[in-house]
């Protein structure tokens, strides 16, 4: 007797966290003997909490296939940490009690570090309860920090986006820079992992070329180097191209620009980095100046997505339901790299159990000894992740992105749930 | 005898303005009995001042072929603007003996509304001496404020990264509304006129849809209209995206965010409203937000680019030389619009006399009666804009975009001069 999936998407979204979902779904699909239908999350696992299940089944192929190339998350995402099993009993029993009523045998848990985390809870609560759930991980994560997995889905073509945007803006600023703007700078996400502004690298091909300075979380930030080194790049080269992280931190381990908020998981909200960098410029080297945030944009940017990162994200959807299928439970499919050049890669597996809680920063020997650039090393790691253009479909010049029906599965626990 | 041609690019360039070049370049070498070389000043005006030519004859085909997938200015330009001829006769002094050592027949402006005043200063000047020169002016500003012009090379393409974009992060900031962000404030170009603003509303496809703001720089600023309008947003659609002009004024004509500093020209240099309205956002409403400022970005984004708009850039380079060949002087090649769907348009000529420091404004009738959205007037006018996906080649995953050689004209004045 088949029993049904539960799939959902939790954290960020990505340019390619739906692609995941179509792999998972079309995987299912095609397993309907083992599978019944996959209800996905309304808003990840607040979408189980709560009860609310969107029925998949009721997509056409068409829409299916079309999250292949839509970007953000098809059935809602969500920032929502489950409490360890002993705290909140409630919340355990809720999960029990929903996934029980629509007889649910698959949890597959789409997400990054915290979602690893609320996966491997489940799969304990499930064990502990004598309940037959297989729970599977799906990593996937625009800060690329997630351990074992070579890269993290939604990586690839954040960096591709800011390459190619450093790139532009910094033959933009070299043209202007004879009588006007002489610094750029580009804020890039990446809470405490340098990953995406190292990715900016890639826009060099030779020395001297933009980005002249990345700033990564990884170097405490030192004023005075940084501000040395733009002063040399606009003298040698008449501008510089900056991309900093947002999690740029001074000695102190501080974060250079403290919005003064904390998100949902307790993290401090960042950005407004860049207007600060760029005062610092106009203060003490009084170079004109511009500078961007590209914060959302970046990674929503399925019109400039990574074809590896595309590739990547539906193999590690379809290996998760080949992972349940095969008994197979707490596990994560990972990215593994047979070679850089050619670029091969094969389906891994990692126990969740070491996976959640645990950031992957930037190895020392990606990043320059005098801290503002990205080694050789780094390149050869970075460079296949962006390779490969995967254009969405356009219509009346506009790309053309699917939205579902996102149908709910009728309520069967009869009683609400309070978060 | 044939006479060369000088060809220059003024003002912030913008991903098809070396589409013009090459529709420049490649005319007048079609047409070498009459027209010499082609001469680029290095940096705009700037180039003939300091009689920085560059030699495009150098250049091949292909590398000239190639600016029409590269984005930014392959000469340098400048924001320069020169005086009045009476004011500073030393500097028209010294253009008069540039361009008579090195045989200047034609002069090509490529610019705005700045540009064109520039080209007519040079024109009047040419006739005050007696000088045979043609001056043609090549519209060009992303800020699409030109008049006469249906629309300005530059301005398509930032259309459609600006659609482009608050699509996808809007799709983004939906799908992570419900226990995290749920507000996205996208700040856009666009010093006087609200076009580049308004572009982002053709990312909406019916009621509803984000952008579900739009603030236009027509509209003085009322923030409890903008923020009932967000809270409506949210509570009815669960988020709101919003696309604010950088040129966004409050009811004393001030601009919102001042930054303090002001380009070469005197205009105010803006940046830093989407933080701001961010603020308000939250001290206000207490919702969760996130914004992002393009920047460079947009008028870069050659990776994105109007096929379009591109096309227009071409034929007005072209059409500048031809119209020189035909005689012509003070004189801009335009775009004329004759029907809408199908779009169709033919190049025009407008008497430069009329064009220099006029801002054409988004009318009225483009803006709906409530300040936050475009009509279908304005979408009628904008879509054809941005049909069309020009992208460029890539290599490695990044665009490849042309590095000239940008050898220097021997000089033959024989002394230097000071700007």
């Amino acid at each position: 007797m088949p029993r049904n999936a539960f799939y959902a998407q939790s954290g960020g979204v990505t340019a390619v966290i739906n692609v995941t979902a179509a792999g998972v779904i079309e995987t299912a699909r095609a397993h309907g003997d083992r599978i019944g239908k996959v209800y996905a999350g309304r808003n990840g696992i607040v979408g189980a909490l709560t009860e609310d299940l969107i029925d998949t089944s009721l997509e056409s192929a068409e829409d299916i296939a079309a999250l292949r190339h839509t970007p953000s998350g098809a059935f809602g995402s969500c920032r929502y940490k489950l409490s360890k099993l002993e705290k909140n009993p409630a919340e355990a029993e809720r999960l029990i009690e929903v996934f029980k009523a629509h007889d649910i045998g698959y949890f597959f848990y789409n997400g990054g570090g915290d979602s690893a985390d609320t996966c491997l809870k489940v799969a304990q609560l499930a064990e502990q309860r004598g309940l037959h759930l297989q729970a599977i991980h799906i990593p996937k994560t625009v800060d690329n920090d997630l351990p074992f997995t070579d890269c993290c889905p939604g990586f690839g073509s954040v960096a591709k986006y800011v390459a190619v945007s450093i790139r532009e803006a910094a033959f933009d600023v070299a043209s202007m820079a004879k009588t006007s703007t002489k610094v750029f700078i580009l804020e890039v996400m990446g809470r405490h992992a340098g990953w995406i502004a190292a990715a900016g690298g890639l826009a060099a091909e030779k020395d001297g070329d933009a980005p002249q300075v990345i700033l990564f979380p990884e170097v405490p930030f030192d004023e005075a180097a940084f501000l040395a080194r733009v002063d040399d790049s606009v003298k040698r080269h008449g501008y510089c191209a900056v991309v900093a992280s947002e999690g740029l931190r001074n000695a102190d381990g501080k974060f250079l620009s403290e919005a003064g908020i904390h998100d949902a998981f307790g993290h401090a909200q960042l950005g407004g980095l860049a207007p600060m960098l760029a005062n610092l410029v106009k203060d003490k080297l009084k170079y004109k100046y511009h500078w961007a945030v590209a914060d959302y944009l970046q990674r929503a940017a399925r019109h400039i997505a990574s074809q590896t990162d595309v590739d990547h994200a539906y193999a590690l959807g379809k290996a998760a339901v080949e992972m349940a299928l095969a008994g197979k439970n707490g596990v994560m499919p990972i990215i593994e790299r047979i070679s850089d050049q050619p670029y091969a890669w094969r389906i891994g597996e990692a126990p969740l159990g070491h996976v959640a809680n645990v950031e992957k920063k930037m190895p020392r020997e990606f990043i320059s000894a005098d801290g503002f650039q990205i080694t050789d090393a780094c390149r050869r790691y970075l460079a296949p992740l962006i390779q490969g253009e995967a254009y969405p479909p356009y219509v009346h010049g506009l790309p053309q992105y699917v939205r579902l029906r996102n149908q709910a599965v009728p309520r069967l626990t009869g009683r609400e749930f309070k978060l």
